[in-house]
């Protein structure tokens, strides 16, 4: 008799994004002539750059000839994109990550939750609160929790809130971890964490064998040059800390998919024994037995934003929507919410007002305005009472959808 | 302290292609000039075909605008493709297969592998015995298994000898097994069921509420019309089967990446108290947290596979692969090996000469005739004393490893 992985059944009846997904459909069949804007699920407006357009075109011109055709690729990734990476995202910052440490993969989403299976299930996580519901789904899939409490809490995790008067940084815990997934710039707070911050996360990882999942996919948004762009900019972080990356929001790569994890051969775990393991050639095990390379011709795209070109290009569009978040944090502010983030990530985290909950502002704002947002409690329960609104969208829908929210 | 997970301590040291990677790089080192003919990896020579190039191109150029551009795509896929997979790959052969039971995905390494996940790790897997390695990999890596024994077969699997003697279509188990891995045509003895004996499978799955993971990768291939090319063309399979297909030697799509995995809601699969579970929601749920979808132009490159020039040139290109295996066939048959598979396959399943180990085989090939095989012992225990050879070659490679091999 085949058994379902029982683990499926504690999880929550929706993943937030097709629950808001499933909200809009409805309110657009019903609605067929309303205008919805849409700043919920993170998604980008504008298109590729030219000079990705361009590398993409020509990996999909050799794909065409047998002379320079393209069968299998490393499942890491060729080195062309893997070195580009290496150079220019950490050894101009003069962090020494090699290309051999990068693994080239088709998205953060599985990066985040695949890393989950070469761990055992008698680790303890913590993950912030709100945070991203995929380090939280994937952790209860693998078997490492419990049920989930009224409150939303599953048993096993460690819930680590982050709130306004803790800047969105949470505290160390008190209760042993083992595995403790960040995300600066945050997703959903929008905020950063300062070098002295992300400095206290590594000296505790170091001191209690811990690893930290660093999620790093809005670095690209980070204006503030004070701001570390890398966890590897910490010292001692390449012993403790495993790193993920997107092209996602970097340079449009939403519809295209590349991304990549950084794993130092230094990054440590353990058998129940004690001894040690370099957990870079788990990881290559599982990724060159389960993944077998992104398309080549996506990685040739991916390569070009590291070009002259691309590099400007790239920079131009996030400017675009950085443009955004501050329109969006100036409107709502001017109509007297309290907002945070939106400075160095492209995310506005919105006080909502007199108490409303998370989802009855979705709610009102979705069939008054037409606006799609984020819930904050769709992120976890500390997120209850806030809002996410995303700045990756076109400027006139932004610049609409102040007007409208203005007129609530 | 992070723990790693430790059924990963099992595996054997390295997975096969790799191993094989290696030893071909060090003898090319060692030699470099001598020209090396690559049959063992399995991965198709002849470029993609001019309408799937001219596809990939336009979805490439929809990307570059903001009107046409795609973000997110649904993690399931784009009905555009799944439609046409739905109608060309069942419904014309009179299958109910619907566009909704179809999920894209990057591959079919990664949907055998992943599948796992939705099962409990009380299950029995069986396999074939030899078997793509990356089933038994998988099954080890989720903990569904003890260690492994001097033989090579790893405690908690269910190995099913295919022989000469059987024709290289197993037996049914005798022992109690819940999950069963079955690939037809079979990689790597190039050996194809019967419907007489896939019904077999199927009456015995749904007699003991087993699941069928089929893995079609090399349907194309079938060129007798008595063969199924889909396992659910045998009644009740829609019950107890899940069908894994890919994209990557149909239409040499082993570096663009596209394949699929189809799940009728009628599947069932259960808990430990006997309740019945669809399966299709399950995986959903898996699929739509861990995984965002295939790369848009990508997408577009794979439906053109359906069109009316993209079905003649696909067709073209596996009768050229066809044609190779005919000649390997023939030419190693001619100077007396014993030779399997290659009718309905795009693999050739050789038996040594004079009891010679598959290794010894392939490092007696690779030095003495500098073409590389596949050693039928990194399938399993019971590919001892065999040889796979790959269709996928260019016809002058063809040729000149039959005479390279003649004159060893």
């Amino acid at each position: 008799m085949a058994l379902i992985n029982e683990n499926y059944l504690k999880l929550q009846a929706g993943y937030l994004f097709p629950e808001i997904g499933r909200r809009v459909r409805e309110f657009s069949e019903a609605n067929p002539n309303k205008k919805i804007i849409r700043m919920g699920i993170g998604d980008v407006t504008q298109p590729l750059s030219p000079a990705i357009i361009k590398a993409f075109h020509e990996g999909v011109d050799e794909m065409a000839n047998g002379a320079t055709f393209r069968g299998y690729g490393p499942e890491q990734g060729y080195d062309f994109l893997r070195e580009a990476i290496a150079k220019n995202d950490y050894n101009d910052l003069g962090v020494a990550i090699k290309a051999g440490d990068i693994f080239i993969s088709d998205g953060s989403k599985c990066d985040t939750g695949n890393i989950q299976e070469i761990f055992g299930n008698d680790n303890i996580i913590a993950v912030g609160d709100p945070v991203y519901p995929v380090y939280v789904d994937t952790t209860v899939m693998t078997g490492k929790t419990g049920t989930i409490s009224k409150e939303g809490y599953y048993s096993g995790i460690v819930y680590m809130p982050c709130t306004e008067a803790n800047g969105f940084v949470p505290e160390l815990p008190t209760e042993k971890v083992d595995i403790i997934f960040l995300c600066y710039p945050n997703n959903p707070t929008g905020t950063v964490a300062t070098k002295e911050e992300l400095k206290k996360w590594v000296d505790y990882a170091l001191a209690n064998k811990c690893i930290i999942l660093y999620d790093a996919a809005y670095q690209a948004f980070i204006t503030d040059d004070s701001i570390p762009r890398t966890i590897y900019q910490i010292e001692g972080a390449e012993k403790c800390a495993i790193e993920f990356r997107s092209f996602s929001k970097t340079a449009g790569f939403t519809g295209t998919r590349c991304a990549f994890t950084v794993i130092p051969e230094t990054v440590l775990a353990y058998d129940k024994a004690g001894k040690s393991y370099s957990v870079k050639p788990i990881w290559n095990r599982r990724h060159s037995t389960k993944f077998n390379g992104v398309s080549y011709p996506v990685q040739k795209a991916a390569a070009a934003i590291y070009s002259t070109e691309g590099k400007k290009e790239v920079a131009d569009t996030i400017a675009y929507y950085m443009e955004n978040a501050r329109i969006m944090r100036e409107s709502l502010k001017a109509i007297g919410y309290t907002v945070f983030g939106g400075v160095n990530a492209p995310y506005v985290w919105v006080k909502t007002k007199g108490g409303m909950t998370s989802w009855d502002f979705f709610d009102k704002v979705l069939n008054e305005a037409n606006v799609v947002g984020t819930p904050g409690s769709g992120f976890g329960p500390s997120g209850e009472g806030y809002f996410r609104f995303s700045a990756f969208a076109d400027r006139e829908n932004v610049l609409d959808a102040m007007e409208r929210i203005k007129s609530l």
